[in-house]
């Protein structure tokens, strides 16, 4: 099927994917993403039905080749790319997200907040075969910096706006409510979320309740014309891990579980985000409450970071943290770049981030067994023992940078291709090995 | 105490770290490692005296600060350097000590096998006031290229030649027997441990038993009269997530655990070395395994690497199975670098392997709560949240890389200090919620 069928496909389509699923019909969605995961079609659409796995595909993304996000699915990496105020061209956003997507990113979110955003954010959901995230309100208080002057349906419109542009999923950071803003006082970081920040502040100029939440219904109409999903932000992520699991976090947290379900009931789409700084052993809490609190939804979570201490290697922190939250069950990983904390992101940053999550998530695919995971591995271990180096590069996460780092030690130093610079001939233990193995064979020299 | 007390303190002991524990001595090395810890002397002096931690300190070091390795110690990491045929140049490899002492490493491994392997070992034993160990089977070889002409006593020799040297453990790969060599048949990727090929090799061509294993009560003389730690080699460690956990492993295991109780009854401090390629949901039986089978000997993991695809980033796919590893109770993580797989590491391998395994390391330590590892995370998190980019770098692991990040992004976008290129000034959470703590304070522009 081509991709100009699928937009054939979605214009035809009154439904959102879930009502589909739950009226027992399997979309075409559906199908071409079953198939991509290793999984029958019907167990797919079940999945959707339930609310446990989500197809994220706005009827206006053309160019999308539909992939579905849930626990019991391979797990998924996203790649935040986007411009800031202070770095903003559009080549270099679409250089992100072909490299992204070349490396293995399952989805790409544009967070720009600087120069032409919507010039941004269309070239992007124009280009990309993965689903595209938003988080609108950037948008709203990039086109006015005044909260003051911004209303409850400003914000509902910058999401539409989003959504007739064709992105298939919109972080609203609708579960931070006025009576969890004193929770936040005694925290060591704050809010370390721009949304949430951003929901925080208006409730306080506008002495009013989150937008998003008390105007929850027409943000599920709004998604529903496009069958755009939501992705429930969490404003009160932890920015630490001393801040992590606590009272303004879960009490969000119990939010997001109400409004997943009253997602579920208007047949939109919806995942759940959550933290941020996790230290290691509240991972396996944090997981396990989200999926009771939210009924299954897939938990879409960024690192976490199990360190504070990591500058310019969080991607290391979060690696480590979104594999243990994988194994546990999480849906899909944020990625977070060695430029986290310190600037935005460049075009290596990129690539250091993708690759990192994409083996925290692999990880996680060939523990709990997943189609394909631990046979990509094994075929990986079998070129390693037979020194194919072609097929080790071609199986290797990042293959050019696989094959730099072999080349850049073997110049100069004239070795066999069954051995590397690391031990040389005589000291290769699998060449070694392999001898043990021939029949009559001993070593004598 | 200075350095040069320490080298008369131990010329003056006649009995090893163990025997005076065990006596109910507190040697200075014990009660200086247990300051560095932030534990009561008497404490590791109990943990020593059962063989559940060591503390490695050849007679001859002169230079050694010492350090203990437990597993309800501050997990540590090893730096492994040394020269290959294809590349040997003792002041790189000093280079790669230094690096690897400042950026936080525990302890090294001087594993050359090229050049002048007795002057790259002197220099690094010389300079290093971290525990370093070595392999001294390689320096055998590489004298004696024919196995056939390599005796049981040669093999000691080397070991004895390193003692002298001012060598703190060596690992020896006693554990491997003959009996283990037909379940290594049906592996995927075979011995893996240049070590443990060498024996395996070696025993099939002298028909005899592993030398070190048939002489370990010599072994074991020799190490007492320099405090020779042994640091027991697993052989047949897998090479690849599918060899994981199997009974080759196992049946090694076994014997080590045997090996561990003959060292202790000698009086001399022994760890055990793990794997290796090691799948997520693998690595608790693992450790839990060691644990039991060896006593609480301090378990010295390389990785685990918990995919098999990560070549060109097998540091974070080692980072993420050593994290799990030490939150179960691994002692000491080996480290791997980016050009695991593909060649032997240079300098900024070295930095990249280093820090990795030092984020993997304090993660665990953060989670298990040992004395300095939240204070610190807490430390960068109030700097963090008010700016204070000097106390940042200061807490960073890496500061210079996190300094490089920073100043990369900021330079020609003239930021004020209170934000970063990620957000700019607009967008930044924290600068938003900080302003919320500003009692009647609301944004309005």
């Amino acid at each position: 099927m081509t991709i100009r069928d699928w937009a054939r496909c979605r214009e035809a389509r009154v439904t959102t994917q879930l009502d589909a699923a739950r009226g027992g019909v399997t979309t075409e969605e559906v199908a071409f993403a079953a198939e991509r995961e290793g999984v029958a079609a019907e167990r797919l659409r079940e999945l959707v039905a339930a609310g446990r796995a989500i197809v994220p595909a706005n009827v206006r993304h053309a160019s999308l080749e539909p992939a579905a996000i849930g626990s019991e699915l391979r797990c998924k990496i996203n790649a935040n790319i986007g411009s800031s105020s202070a770095a903003s061209d559009i080549a270099a956003e679409l250089a992100k997200l072909q490299l992204s997507v070349e490396l293995g990113a399952d989805a790409v979110m544009d967070l720009s907040t600087g120069g032409d955003i919507d010039a941004i954010r269309r070239a992007i959901v124009e280009r990309s075969p993965v689903p595209v995230g938003s988080v609108p309100v950037y948008n709203a208080l990039a086109s006015q910096p005044d909260l003051s002057r911004l209303s409850a349906g400003d914000f509902l419109g910058a999401v539409e706006r989003h959504a007739r542009d064709g992105i298939d999923f919109v972080t609203v950071h609708a579960g931070l409510l006025r009576r969890h803003l004193p929770l936040v006082r005694d925290r060591v970081t704050g809010i370390v979320s721009r949304g949430g920040a951003i929901m925080a502040q208006w409730m306080l100029v506008h002495e009013a309740e989150n937008p998003f939440y008390a105007r929850f219904d027409e943000l599920l109409e709004l998604c529903r014309g496009f069958d755009l999903s939501l992705s429930l932000g969490d404003g009160l992520r932890p920015g630490s891990g001393a801040d992590a699991n606590d009272a303004a976090q879960f009490g969000e947290l119990e939010v997001l579980g109400e409004l997943v379900r009253r997602a579920r009931e208007r047949g939109v789409q919806a995942m759940v985000e959550g933290p941020g700084h996790v230290p290691l052993h509240l991972i396996p809490e944090n997981v396990e409450r989200e999926r009771n609190v939210c009924d299954g939804a897939p938990f879409y979570v960024l690192g976490p970071l199990v360190t504070d201490v990591a500058a310019g290697y969080d991607h290391i922190a979060s690696a480590i943290g979104g594999a243990l939250a994988a194994l546990h069950g999480v849906a899909m990983l944020c990625y977070v770049t060695p430029r986290e904390h310190l600037g935005l992101p460049d075009l290596e940053d990129v690539r250091a981030g993708v690759v990192a999550h994409r083996i925290a998530a692999h990880a996680a695919d060939v523990a709990l067994d997943r189609p394909g995971a631990r046979a990509r591995d094994l075929a990986m271990s079998r070129a390693r023992y037979r020194f194919d180096w072609n097929e080790m590069f071609r199986l290797a996460l990042d293959p050019a940078t696989a094959r730099r780092l072999r080349a850049e030690r073997q110049s100069g130093c004239e070795l066999p291709d069954d051995c590397c610079s690391m031990c040389g001939p005589q000291f290769c233990a699998m060449k070694l090995s392999r001898e043990l193995e021939k029949p009559g064979s001993r070593r004598s020299g």
